[in-house]
Parts: C-alpha cells; structure tokens; sequence
C-alpha cells in the first residue's frame, strides 16, 4: 500500500495560491451547509512522525472557520481518562453534530506504538483493532462522517525532514529525541501500520494515502479531499434506507413467559434477608473501591414494575459519596446532538465507583423501537453496539448488571390505581403510562428480542419476578452482591452454601 | 456560637420511627415539587470529623429519592481539575434547577484545614473567604437555594464517637490515624471554625448549627429543616424583584465615543507587521505552556466588526491542538437550567491552554440587558460577578484579554451590504443583525457602561478600532504578545522601545 503512493512533484507557490483561496471559500461554505445537519464529521490523521499531520490541523484551522471545528491531540490520558475505558476519552471529545472534529494521535496512535514497540502482543494488537472498528463502526452506522488520511514519507525523507526541522531555530523545538528513536523504528514501524492500515480500511472509512513530501500538494490533497466527501455526504439524503440490514424475524425465545411471578417473601423474611445483604453490599462497594473495580446497574422494566424502590434498597447500603444514580427520560439538546451512546458514556463512574442507569441504552430497543423514534435499522443494529458497550466496559474492570423487573399486568393496574390515590406516589403517573400500557404486546416481544440478543456473559440480564415487591428487591440486591463477589474474587457464600 | 448550641437528649426509637414516616413522604413531595422550579438546592454539610457529616448525607439519600438528589464529596483534586481554578470542581458538579446537590468536604474544608495546620497563612485564609463568599452570593443572586449545616461535636464527645467507631467491626474501617491527628488539634480546630462561621454566616445562606451527638435527634434536625427551606422557598414567587440592588445612573464616561476610529494601516506594513507578531506569538504560546500559564480571550465587538477576522489572525500563530475556540450563542438547554457563569465555566482551558470566546459572558450586560432577557438586578449585579470571576482567573495563572472590535455605524452599514452580496459571507447576516443595529444608541450607553464596571487591572478591556480591519487585527495581536510577555516575565519589547 505504502508502494503504491503515487510520487509527485510539488505544485508551484503560484498555482498553490491560487487554488487556496477558491479552497478556502469553499472550506467556510461547506461548514455552513455543515452546521444545519444532524450528523458530525470526524476527520483522522494519523501516519509517521514529520509527515506533517500537525502542520495540516494547523492549515484546516486557518483555512476554516475555527468556531465550527474541533482539534483535539491527545497526550498522557489524564487519571479521570485514566479510571474509565480507553476510548472514554475519544467519546467524550465526539463533536456535535454539525461540527468537524479533527483528531490527531487519536485511537491508532497507542495501538501502533504499543506494538511496535512490542508492548503489546499480536492478539492483544489485533484486539484493539477490533475495538477501533467497533468504535467507528458504530459512529458511521448513526450518521458520523469519518475521513483518515494516512500521511506517509519514505525512511530517507522522514530523516531529511527531521533534519531540517532540527537546523530552523524556529521549529527546532518540535523535533524530539522520541522522533529519532521512532525514526530508526521505521521499517518496524511500517510493517506494523501496514496491518493496521488494512485491517481499519472499512467501505465507510476507508484510510486515503498521502504523500507527504510535497508540502503544498499535501495539503492540498487533504483540503480538497475533506472537501469533497463532506460535499458528497450533504448530496446524500437518505443514507439510513440502504444501510437496513436484514433482521432475523424468527420469534425470539420467550424469556418473559416463562417466569413464575408468584414468589411471595414474608415481610419477616425480607426484613431478615435485606439486613443481612446490606450487610454483605456494604463491605463489597469498599473493597470493589480499593480494588478500583466500577459498576454499572441497568434497571429495565415496566411502569410501576419497582425500579425505584429497587434502586433504593440498593443505595441504602451504599455510601452516598461513591454511586450516582442516573434517571434516563428525554435527552437534553447536547445529549441529541451526539451518538445515543454519548450520554451514557458521559456519565460512566469513576474507579471503583457505582453507576445506577433507572432506564438506559436499551430504550432503543424498547420505547423508540415500539413508538418509531428511530429507524428499524438503527434499534437492529443496536443489540450489537450494546454489547460492545458492554464488553467494553466489562474489559475496563467494571462490573455490569441488568435487571428487568418484571410484573404481570394485572399488577400493574392495581400499582396504577395505588398511585392514583396515593398524594406522594401521584406524580409518578403520567398519560404515558397509560399508553405504554395499551402496547403490553409489544412491549413483551420486544423485551424478548432484547435479552436474546444482549444476555452476554460479561453482561447478563437478570430478569426480576416483581409482583412481590420483597422478592424483587432481595433477588436484585442477592445478584449485585454475587457478581461483585465473584468480581472480587471472594467466595461466592451463597453460591458455596448450594 | 459553640457554647449556644442547645444540648438535647435524643428522642425515643418510637417517636423517631413515627416522625421518620412522615418526613420521608414529605421530602419526596418537596423533591417532586422543586424538580419544576428554576433554581437548584445546594446543601453544604461541614464540621468536625466524627460529627456524623456523612451518615446524615446516607440518610438523606435513603429517605428521598436518589434519582433528584445528588452526592458530592472531594478527596484530592483530579489533575484536570488541579490545572484550573479552584473552584472550578465545584462549578463542574453545581446541580441543575430542580436537583438538590448534597456536598460533604466540599469549598470550606481544605480553607479550614489549611488554616488549622497553618499551612495557610491568616491573610490568605481571609483571602479564601472572601472567595467562598463571592461563589456563594452569586450563586444565591442567580437562584440557588443554600443551605448550611455545621454539624458540631464537643472534644469528649468527639473522641467517645472514634473510639466507639473503631471499637465496632463494622464501622472500624472509617476512623483513619488522620481522624486523631486531627482530634488532638480539636481546639485550634474550634478557634478556626469560629472565624470561618462568622466571615460566611450571610442572611441568605446562614449556618444551621447542629448538635451531634443525639444522632437520630441531629438526623431529624437536618432533615425538617431541609424541608421548611425548601417549602419556604416554593412558596416565594417573586425574590428577584425584593433584591435589585439601586444602580449608579450616573452615565458612564464615554469610553467608545473617544476613540479614534480612522487608523489606516497600508497593506504592506499589515503584512510586514503581521508576520513578525506570528513570528512572536508563536515561541510566546509554546512557553505559556511549558510555564502552565493559561489564556482567555473574550471578543466583542458589534455584529460585523470582524471578531472572528482577528480570532482567525491568531489562530492562524498556534498550535491547533493547544486552544479552543467558543462561539457564544444561545445556550443549550444544560445550560439554561444552570448559574449563567456556568456554560462559561465548563470551557475553561487546562494549564498552559488557550480558550478564545467568540462573546461571552459580557452577554448579560449587553443584548440581555437590552433586549430585556434577565432583570434588571440580574445585570447590575452582573460586572461584580463579572470581576469576581476573571480576579478568580488571573489568580489562578490566566492571562485575561478583552476586547471590544468598534466601528462606526456607516462602517457597519458598508460591511452589512458586502456580506449580502458575497455568497461565501452571506450566511453571517441575519435579521437579528439588523435589529441590533437600531438599537446602536443603547448598545453604546451598554457598552460604556461595561467598561466603565469592568475594566480591571487583572483583566483590563482593550478597546479597537476597528473601521480598518489590518489596524484592528494588529491591535489585538500585539496586545495579546505583549500580555502573554508581561505574564512570562520577559522584556516587552515593544513597551522597552517606546
């Protein structure tokens, strides 16, 4: 790949001139067209040391306008990047829609050195390639443009560049002895991108080869190129129709039907039993904290179901200075202006710290499926950008939990009709309710695609008889203990005690 | 203050148990009841160790619900928030209208124990005060309720409590060495307290203090009074209109009328000048990085007086990955629902880094003063928060620059008519711009107002002139090099040449 760059003269300083300033017109008017779109455009530049990735971001800032891009560089990961999974930082930095954001020494950067320098194996290597895949992936397949361009100089010229870097007193400072250390790695260093090139060269994101030498060809090249295919991307309406894949309609297995949920717990029994969780959870969240194991709760289920009071009987056991509960209703502006994800990911916990989601990412798959707030292609595809989420998470020391608390709907009216006349219950229920209540069909079908397609080892779903609220709630706190536990490492007790 | 706090045996388990019940529902209604209004609840719980701060803050998060309620404790600051003011942790995590925000060890205990270990000295101390003061009466002034609890432990009782803490196996894990080493300072603990009560015990967030040691009597007193400030507060409609402070109607001097709009600068030297400033700017970036020495720059100016033309001309000098720029428009719904600082707050740079702010905060003293947007007290009020703010900057290793691009009203009128005509500009001419301009006269008075309140020693206003665009650009260059110069302690050249 790296032969087939085609060597070209540089163009002339005139000729330059003038194809910069018709360019840079163009520049500014594509990012107005930009601005009213609903997606965001995410430009890559990635490649060796002195090809002049940083000079182009420079350019592209002072050909554009500056108030609708982004840069962003990425150093040392600070140590609240540091407790939350590696790609955290990147989506936390995701521009808004409307807006391009240009990334340097971004995802590829520490893979590549990694293994270069041989700090990574072969397989973890090819592991985080797929984790760059799954990250784009899912960024395109919910509307992000994404342009890589790989800037490439040949062994002999990335030491004359380095060179002259060296001998001009005002730019001497950009060359390190890491750039020279690099550079008698290159022939390693190529090896290694060659993989990485071929194996992150999706149809949608596909790497465009620069040759850097040419300085003023190579920005031109990459000017024109962002150009062009933020161009073609505006000319593209209906992007989502072609991309639906086929959806397996085969019935799901019907996990909801099959639970008893007549399991009644004795108001002693539960008394008895939820002192004696609360005194096995507490203990647990602080040596997860010391341990820096996070976690991360999912609470599904119906209206009425008991989610909250489930949650409740959760965080009684816990220190209030170490959980957030997070409640997931209507996305804010700047949560709708990004990926669905983001505004999950913004609020992942810290170290050894306890994220509640009441509600979460699986609202696609449930409310907009069933009310048509996003396309058959986005909630299909969803199950498998979930468990990459997960997995993700699972990889970075967190331990997740999903319940599904689930009521008969028999039950539900009754929870209705108790909030109707109950003044501080009252605001609970809304018309929304009441509608959901009327796709109880749905709903169940739903809910059954959506745990066959997302129970995962790393990620289970428990799914909750809640028609007795006590059961419910010692069934949820009994399965947060186990898996922090086992997390732990500790003896499982209860599990021992079968 | 210590000595008045009435000692009280604590209350039966029954009567507790029976008062309990009742409390919960009601803090429950009164969450659901704030959770429509447009101001949060800041509760600060401070005092001695052992003084049960974080019990009562477990309990709170027991009998309301979670999902409205928000937790904040500080251990030590994350190197991200180490590299800005700092408050700015505390800024970061003020809840939104609606959301009760509980914090423990937050702004007035590193003061405190600074104080005690004398490792801050008296002034400084008084200093920090002042500081807690200004956070908290804007954040009063714009909305936020802020309640305060001292919650107090005489010295036997103190350590009665550690030793009874330690002597249980349940709860042994939570007295550290530090808790003693601090108990044997318990006096020098009191006497600094003293002090810091009385400098920040203001009418509208005055201390509550709490005797400690009948816990389920502490727990009851906390929890009531919560709930009487939050039901008094509902029920007042209309605070604002009691607050406006009287304003100075003296007109401001007539700071823009003096300038001298008519400083034409030959394309030559514009172009001469221009590179040697680049030439000067850049090494200037590189060391107020190396130095950690962070930059705001806040542009003004009127619609069309070519803010983003100088943005562009110092961009054009930087790193891209070192500086942000932020366009100031409408705020996003996030941050409508909190203090008006806060959109601000949030963009501010890490050490070393550059945020340029295309309008700002100043917005308040202009288009919302005369369009009407906030009250009348809200913008008066404004130009001291305003130098509260940027004195918090500039203390915090910020180089603050502002500028105010001026031109004449025909000079606009000529550039609304080229940017009708040209395609590539035509996008930056709205109605709006338009309305603006007949309002040229208050915008003036506005104006001269603000800088007559504003103008600072630590963040002084440069007014430009700016009906010749090459004068402008250069101003606001030069300007910029020589502050970032005085700020690094190098010869100000252009200052020495003089």
């Amino acid at each position: 790949m790296f032969d087939q760059i085609e060597r070209r003269k540089d163009i002339s300083k005139s000729a330059y001139k003038a194809e910069v300033a018709d360019l840079r017109n163009q520049l500014v008017v594509v990012q107005q067209a930009l601005r009213h779109r609903d997606f965001p455009v995410i430009v890559v530049f990635a490649g060796v040391d002195g090809a002049g990735k940083h000079e182009t971001v420079d350019l592209l800032n002072a050909w554009m306008d500056p108030r609708w891009l982004q840069t962003h560089a990425y150093g040392e990961p600070s140590d609240e990047e540091r407790e939350r999974p590696g790609f955290w930082r990147f989506w936390r930095d995701l521009p808004p829609n409307g807006i391009i954001g240009l990334y340097l020494s971004a995802w590829y950067s520490r893979p590549l050195l990694a293994r270069v320098k041989e700090r990574c194996s072969e397989s973890d290597f090819s592991q985080r390639i797929e984790e760059i895949n799954a990250f784009e992936r899912t960024l395109i397949a919910n509307g992000a443009l994404i342009l890589k361009y790989w800037m490439h100089l040949d062994k002999r010229s990335q030491r004359k560049r380095l060179e002259s870097l060296s001998a001009n007193r005002l730019t001497s400072w950009e060359v390190k002895p890491k750039d020279w250390e690099h550079w008698a790695l290159y022939d390693r260093f190529i090896e290694v991108s060659r993989k990485l090139i071929r194996s992150t060269d999706m149809p949608d994101a596909s790497w465009q080869m620069i040759d850097s030498s040419p300085e003023r060809r190579r920005s031109l090249d990459v000017a024109r190129s962002v150009l062009q295919s933020c161009n073609a991307r505006l000319e593209q309406e209906h992007l989502e129709a072609v991309q639906t894949p086929p959806f397996n309609a085969t019935p799901s297995p019907a996990a909801l039907e099959s639970l008893d949920l007549n399991r009644p717990v004795s108001r002693n029994t539960y008394k008895h039993e939820l002192t004696s969780l609360h005194a096995r959870l507490g203990p647990l969240q602080r040596a997860a904290r010391e341990a820096g194991i996070s976690t991360v709760l999912v609470f599904e289920g119906w209206d009425a179901a008991g989610k909250g009071g489930a949650i409740r009987r959760i965080t009684n056991a816990l220190d209030a200075r170490h959980y957030q509960v997070i409640p997931i209703a209507a996305p804010t502006d700047e949560e709708h202006a990004h990926h669905y994800l983001w505004r999950f990911w913004r609020h992942l916990p810290r170290a050894g710290r306890i994220t509640i989601f009441d509600r979460s990412w699986y609202g696609r798959v449930l409310v907009e499926r069933i009310e048509g707030f996003c396309t058959d292609a986005a909630w299909q595809r969803a199950y498998q950008e979930m468990n990459d989420f997960e997995t993700t998470l699972a990889g970075a020391n967190n331990v997740v939990c999903k319940f599904w608390v689930h009521i008969s709907k028999e039950e539900q009216l009754n929870r209705f009709r108790e909030r109707e006349s109950i003044l501080y219950k009252s605001w609970k229920l809304t018309d929304e309710d009441w509608r959901n209540r009327e796709r109880w069909d749905e709903y169940v079908h739903a809910v059954n695609d959506m745990v066959h397609h997302t129970d995962t080892e790393v990620a289970p779903w428990t799914l909750v008889e809640g028609n007795d609220k006590y059961f419910a709630r010692l069934k949820v706190l009994r399965t947060v203990c186990d898996r922090l536990e086992a997390a732990l490492g500790w003896i499982n007790e209860s599990q021992a005690a079968q």
